[in-house]
């Protein structure tokens, strides 16, 4: 399958673009607003997965260059920009393509940081208001720790959660997730139970904030 | 220590006081607005215990009047009755004691369950105040599936997140968390971060209901 990463060249891009390359066969396309950093970012990838035995392609283009080329496009840029960065390639999408979602919003006071929906309920439901018609939207990789998930010498051994309402769109972001090793993919719902996976993030910032020893946190569920 | 579990007849409560009385050596005691009910439950612990063979005496009695005996006070009911049971304890507690929190408040759509906070932002600041002057107030054991909780067969291997603003009281009831076998304690800072750990039960329950084999699920940060 063909996967864009839009936003590709920035911290969680980078982590899902080297994790599928190097965990699947997935075709793996970076895209950013600048056509020139998609392409120096690419082959970055592409020589951190070389230094590990791995001679794969990685193609960078403008965001609407490798959309329109995927059948899985994940839209991983920060939650101002997601509705934005959905309506700049929105022309570029097929029927039957799926966009993901793994932005989520946070504010921060002197407590830390706080889960901060835009009025939608969460931005994956936000992103949902620009995602055209024949095209589905799902929700995952919502709270993983991009620095791990960049360090393929990281273990992984967490869980995501996928959320959406198409069920045949959530499955096959489903298997895409769980090609990745050490990553389970867990049904949270409908896109209506966004807002509870989103908040994950904020708790596992603060949680590594004010405990010693731990950080790049994920969870597992048991 | 002696810790008083009002409502110490419902779910949450019932799981508490068995894991507590089993697994450490604070006395624990049964409250309830009704006296009756918590001296009944109170001999139903006892049994079980006795039946895994610790001779133990559990004591049951009103709310108030197990408060007046406790160091630390959980008030284990529903959410909208947090701040009613405080109010009508308040006289009996001491300076110095702790209260403790466990609720959330959660509503339910079509979706599954959503988190729904007062307007505090948190069920734990909303309990805040009402807690009187000179006894500090924490947020734990949010996340607990009652019914894991109260089979002392099950394993836990989960953690427990604790907010609060007093260092002191935090670590009290850190101590006493990480007294039951397999529940790690984990700060998540101050009360003004209670709200990313409520809003973890309705995800837990959702996820819970969307995939086989999973059920009174907890998670563990790694």
């Amino acid at each position: 399958m063909d996967i864009a990463i839009l936003g590709g060249t920035g911290d969680i891009g980078e982590g899902l673009a080297l994790r599928l390359a190097y965990h699947t066969n997935h075709e793996v396309l970076i895209g950013s607003r600048d056509a020139e950093k998609a392409e120096a970012k690419a082959a970055e990838y592409e020589a951190e997965l070389d230094s590990r035995g791995m001679e794969l392609t990685i193609d960078g283009g403008a965001n609407a260059d490798v959309a329109t080329l995927a059948d899985v496009v994940i839209v991983a840029v920060p939650p101002y920009y997601v509705t934005d960065t959905i309506e700049a390639v929105a022309d570029d999408l097929d029927a039957g393509d799926i966009l993901v979602t793994p932005a989520t919003g946070m504010d921060r006071d002197d407590d830390g940081f706080h889960y901060a929906p835009p009025p939608a309920g969460s931005v994956t439901e936000h992103a949902a208001s620009a995602v055209p018609d024949g095209v589905e939207l799902v929700g995952a990789f919502h709270n993983l720790a991009a620095g791990r998930l960049a360090n393929l010498d990281a273990d992984l051994g967490v869980d995501t959660f996928v959320v959406g309402d198409d069920g045949d769109a959530k499955g096959i972001v489903t298997d895409i997730a769980e090609g990745i090793d050490g990553l389970r993919a867990l049904d949270a719902g409908g896109l209506g139970n966004a807002a509870e996976v989103e908040s994950l993030t904020p708790l596992l910032i603060n949680v590594a904030a004010n405990n010693d020893g731990l950080h790049d946190l994920g969870l597992e569920l048991k």
